[in-house]
Order: C-alpha cells, then sequence, then structure tokens
C-alpha cells in the first residue's frame, strides 16, 4: 500500500509553471512549495508548532548532521524522526552528499558569489567508487557514507522523501571531472534505489510512516549535454518518485537560472522536480516558470537568527538591528497575518536584538516561515491565474 | 474607578498560609502565585502566549532595566508595557532599588551563599538622600534614581502593580548602617507614594491599563526590631495597596526563613504579600506557611536556559546535557501536562542541548514555567483542603 501521489493540477499557459499535489502519508502538499529546514531535527528557534500556525507545509533535515548527532539508531528508537522533532506533516531527508561536499569544498552560496574555500577545514577525505570518506565536524572520526548508507539512515530517520546519495561538484572543476563525477553518481544512484528497493529494515512504529519515496538527481554542473546525459538517466533508466536538480549551478546566478531554464522544463509533468538550497524570493519567482515544484534552503531562518525580517518590495529584507526601527510602533509589515506583525512593534523587536533577548530570534523566524509560505500561495494564486508575471511585479514595487 | 482588589479567600487551621484572589485591571491571581521575570521586557526564551498556555498569571518586568533600554518613553509611546510585550495579564514591575544595589553591590543568591562580590565591576556610585547614582550596564553613563524618578518610569511602563523606591541593603552591613537605610527608604516610600497619588502624567492609551496599584517594603534586615519598625510604617504610615518584604533576608537560607516567619504573619490580610527574588520549590512550600501570597525569582527560566528542567522530589532537577538522557525515549516527567512533556523525549531535548539548537531552550522553559504553575496549583488545593504538610511530603518523595 502506497499513500503517495503526485498530480500537476494546471499547466500555465505562457510557461513552463505549474500547480500540483504531492500527496505523502502524512499529508498533503501544494506546489509550488517552500520546504523550511530543520538541518539538525530542529527549525533552530521555532517549535514546530510555530511553523505549522505559520502555514508550512513540509520540512526537511539533513541526513549528515543527524547520522553525527544523535545517530539514526536512536531517531529509528523513537518510530522515525516525526516523532523525533514533534512534526506529524510531510518531510524530506537530503542524502547526506551535499553536506559532505559542500563542506569539503565550500558552500553553494561560496559558489554563487564566486568565493573559492581556502580558509575553512577541510572535511572531505577521499572520494572513491565505494563513497566517500569524511572527517566527523563533531568529533573528528573519519566515516564512510556509501549510497548504501545513506539510504540505511535515511530509511531509520523515516522522512517520507528521501534522496540518492550523490558528489555534489564544485563549481571550479572541469567538465571531464564534472563528466566521470555524474557517472558515479549515477551509478550510486542506481545502489541507492537497489539498496532502497530492497531495504525492508525501517519498521514503522506509528500511522502510516516508514513509507518513504526516493527522489533521483539531475548532475552535470553547467554544461548542456551533461545534463542532458542526467535527465535522460533520471527519466529513463531508473525508477524515482520525484527528481531533485543538483550538482554544480555554476559561479553566478545568471548561470544558475541557465541551468535551471535549461534542465527543468526537460523533466516533464511525472515527477515532482525540486531545487536544491535556492531560497531569494527573487530567484523563486523566476525558476518556477521553469516548473521548478519545491525549493529549500536555510535562508530565510537564518535571516532571521541574524536580526533580518523578509519583506516585499525591491530591498527584500528589512534588517532590525538598525537604529531606525527603535522607535517604530508599526510591524514588519503591516499587511502580514503572522502572529509576529499582529502583535509586535518593530521596536520592541528592534529592543529585543538589542537586549540580546533570544526572543527577538523567535518572534523574527516566525515572520519570516509565514512570508514564504505566504510568497508560495501567491505564485500558486497566480499561476492558477495565468497571472504570474503582474503577481510577480507585484510583489517588487 | 478602580478594577483591583485583593480578598483572603481562606485562613489555613494549621498555619498562616491562605488563599486569596487579586484583582487587577488585566485580570484575577489566585495566590499564593509565581511571578515570572520578563526581566528586559521578554521571558527570554518563552512568548507570552506559550507563558499563558502553560498557565502563567502574572509577570514582571524591572524598572531599571527597560529605563536604560529601550526607556520608558518608548514603552509609553506603545500605550505600556502589556502592548510592547503582548502580554494582556496582570504584570508588576520592580523599582529598580534592587537591581542597583544588586547589580552595585552582589546579588541575593551572593548573599545567601555568602560571596562576597569582589570582582563584579561596581555600578552603585553613591547613595544619598536624594537617591542613588549609578553607572549604566549599558554604555557607562551616570544616572540618578530618585524615588520620584522611580515612579514616573513605572508609570510610563505601566504595569497593574509597582514598587516604592528602596535601598536593598547587602547582608554584610551592621545594624546602624541597616537602621539609618530603612529610615531612609521609609522616606523614599513616602516620597514614592506622593508622586504615585499626585501622578497623571501615565494616559492609558487602551484598555483599562494605566490604573496601577503601589506596594510598599518592608526593610530591616535580620533585625527582628526594625523588621517591627518597618511593618508599622507600613501598615500604619503609609498607604499602600500591597506590601513586599525586602532588604536583606540574610547571609544563610536559615536567616531568610527566619525573617520571613518573623515578618510575614505580622503583616495580616489586609495587603496582598510579595516576597522579593525567592523561587526555589523548597522555599516557596515552607514559606508559604508564613502567609507569602506571590513569588518572584529568575530561575525557573534561568535553570533552563542551562538545560535543567525542574522535577519533584528530592533533586528537584533534571541537567539533561548529562549523557544519561541521551537514549531516553520519556519525557522529562510522565506525569506533567506540559506542551513539551506531552511531544518530546528527554533524548530529543538531550539532542538539542547537545547540538546547540536554541529550541531546547524554548522547550525547556516551558516545561518550567508549568511546572511552577502547577506547584501553585497545587499549594492552592492543599491549603484549602488543609492538608499543605502532606502534599510538600508527596511532593519531595
Amino acid at each position: 500500500m502506497t499513500n503517495f501521489s503526485w498530480k500537476v493540477e494546471y499547466k500555465s499557459k505562457k510557461n513552463n509553471a505549474r500547480i500540483g499535489t504531492l500527496t505523502t502519508p502524512h499529508g498533503k502538499i501544494s506546489t509550488p512549495a517552500f520546504i523550511f529546514c530543520a538541518t539538525k531535527g530542529a527549525l533552530k528557534a521555532s517549535t514546530t508548532d510555530v511553523a505549522k500556525e505559520n502555514n508550512t507545509q513540509i520540512i526537511l533535515s539533513n541526513t549528515y548532521h543527524l547520522m553525527l548527532q544523535p545517530g539514526g539508531d536512536i531517531i529509528a528508537n523513537h518510530g522515525g524522526l516525526h516523532r523525533f522533532l514533534n512534526w506529524n506533516g510531510p518531510m524530506l531527508t537530503d542524502s547526506g552528499g551535499f553536506q559532505i561536499f559542500s563542506l569539503g569544498h565550500g558552500s553553494v552560496a561560496d559558489e554563487i558569489k564566486g568565493r573559492t574555500n581556502t580558509k575553512r577545514n577541510k572535511t572531505l577525505l577521499s572520494i572513491s567508487e565505494e563513497g566517500s570518506l569524511f572527517k566527523s565536524y563533531l568529533d573528528g572520526s573519519i566515516k564512510l557514507l556509501s549510497p548504501e548508507k545513506s539510504i540505511e539512515v535515511q530509511r531509520d530517520i523515516g522522512a517520507d522523501l528521501i534522496l540518492v546519495f550523490d558528489e555534489c561538484t564544485p563549481f571550479h572543476v572541469d567538465k571531464t571531472y564534472t563528466d566521470s563525477s555524474m557517472k558515479r553518481s549515477h551509478r550510486w544512484a542506481t545502489r541507492s534505489l537497489n539498496r532502497f528497493n530492497a531495504s525492508i529494515k525501517y519498521k514503522p512504529t506509528y500511522g502510516s510512516a516508514g513509507q518513504q519515496k526516493l527522489y533521483g538527481i539531475v548532475q552535470g554542473g553547467i554544461y548542456e549535454d551533461l545534463r542532458e546525459e542526467s535527465i535522460d538517466f533520471n527519466l529513463n533508466k531508473i525508477d524515482t518518485f520525484g527528481i531533485a536538480i543538483g550538482g554544480s549551478l555554476g559561479s553566478s546566478k545568471e548561470e544558475m537560472y541557465k541551468v535551471v531554464d535549461f534542465t527543468a522544463p526537460k523533466l516533464g509533468t511525472q515527477h515532482p522536480i525540486h531545487l536544491l538550497g535556492i531560497g531569494d524570493p527573487k530567484d523563486i519567482w523566476s525558476l518556477v516558470k521553469n516548473g521548478i515544484d519545491t525549493f529549500d534552503c536555510v535562508s530565510p531562518t537564518r535571516l532571521a537568527r541574524h536580526g533580518s525580517a523578509l519583506v516585499r518590495g525591491k530591498l527584500g529584507k528589512k534588517n532590525i538591528n538598525n537604529n531606525e526601527f527603535s522607535q517604530d510602533l508599526s510591524p514588519i509589515d503591516l499587511n502580514c497575518g503572522c502572529s509576529t506583525c499582529k502583535n509586535y512593534s518593530l521596536s520592541y523587536l528592534h529592543h529585543l536584538l538589542r537586549a540580546g533577548e533570544l526572543l527577538g530570534l523567535q518572534l523574527i523566524t516566525a515572520h519570516n516561515i509565514f512570508f514564504m509560505n505566504e510568497l508560495m500561495q501567491i505564485i500558486r494564486d497566480s499561476i492558477k491565474n495565468d497571472s504570474l508575471e503582474e503577481a510577480e511585479s507585484d510583489w517588487f514595487i
């Protein structure tokens, strides 16, 4: 028995944008949707209740972090991550590959901003056909993460949607490396799928959880022929429920847009399409037009913890640390319906940040969560009305 | 028109314990009650909504901190502290005196534990008839806090219950100093009351707020004849709504118990009696027998932020940082009805603390708030049933 389904409900007449319904055993997700990062099993300064009250549909956690602390066994003993972190809605885990390589090589932000990661401690030790060897960021111990191991841990964790294990190449590698890495990631994807199909280890102890669906990942860096090859692999050579767009998205936003524009439309409507690690509202407005169904990024909650509240318009955010807000009796956004904007002034939030009160981070986080979910709601509505371009212009006025 | 009242509903047949109802424009408080500290206008890692869901009746803020940051004017511009921090229930502010002297001389905990405060930066510059001169802990600027100034700031802040300005003497001063300090605090109390009665400055902009009642403070250190004199002053020489027991409570728990046992019963039933700065459940069980109606202390929320959850029994708390909890699937307390115990395991809370997640502090804070409110509920119930001693024994099994 399965409780999963994916259906494109409406396709835009003007571009490749679509609205859809992704059904999981823990509920339905209306797409395009944003996935919030509970990296280590927590939304940092937000309870899952607050996330839900602010319209969150789905969250994700990171296999890499959770396998190191507390370990998949402890989560399995709880009956899975849903119970562990008290979230009864849809959930995704990545495969751990991204973290090994981003912590090993440098982050996607470093990539897009053209920074090379010279200072950071390299934790990636080696990559072989078997998998990748890395140093735990917690205790320095040496660990191997392989496709099989990643799937086993993700089975223990028990998220609804899980990912194949892959190498996320840095942007500065050449085409030859990207090609051979892609082919290895394809072999890893097949091994991931085989272990996924073979595994009966995860025994659900509650509700309908424990049923999971796998996402493949399109590789190929910025090279169109390689992306083409990986699209073919994901559509025709393995059978996964969803498909994510991964690998290097280039060294600039323009390259990223180009890669997604080239890749996403070719993936069709049979699979929900996830774009890994992108969360800037400007990018989301643009990339839904290529047919992206789900996005994830740490930025909405991370910005909040640095005192920045997301707002519409060209600037996109208010840095509440700024002294200009010390006497401002209005909320972050007068038209916002979040619990923070209904109950608190900018002056109070500014005071909390100045006084070093944790509550400030909680309240701004709640706003940013609501904001992202409202953004996605407006995007869905405007796709349905074929008014996406107009809605986008309104948003940035 | 006033919306304040105080009524002792029931007096124990066995001791001086009583249950009462303290009515304010923002709601009724069933006493004995615990007052949670929103020192700088925030309950640190808890929203006021979470505090309310966990049965909180009343919170307090500190005039000293709020006058320095953000300043009484900004709070007044919001229509008062209730609006500023989004708490529609009863609220108290202290006069600022305690902070000037505790930050200047050393804390009550230092006192009770017999520590002298040699290392801490002295911020108290001088005390005169006019008031006290201190250095702002924020920017080093020199400020004068006088009885008049304290009342003006408390009028701006607009809490329901406010305190006269006093000197909180350290335990190590002698009887002569305690005596002259007490007499000056009495003169300050009269000046506080005069300014309170004369002030029409605070203009309520919402609901019934802006109406306030004043508490006097019993001084006299550990000296019974001085306490006697201060009791007489507070009962017969000034007319305040409530009375707090302040000043030095000695250098040990035994001395503190002795002072309260001597003082509180003599204050009768005409005023609600507040004991400043005491929040250990053991102390509360003991001191309600002397007729204390309300307590306040930072400890329940502070302990939570250090990873300690309050529990019944002799130990009184669980340090969730301890590795013994890493695989513990049970909640902090199986019988606890708080949102944290209903939804989260010790193993998860331990994981959050190890991972440095702010959420851990939020969840343990919610538990500790619920715990204190449940403690007070049980105390009220057992006073009503004349079974306080038995309930106390059960609590510590």
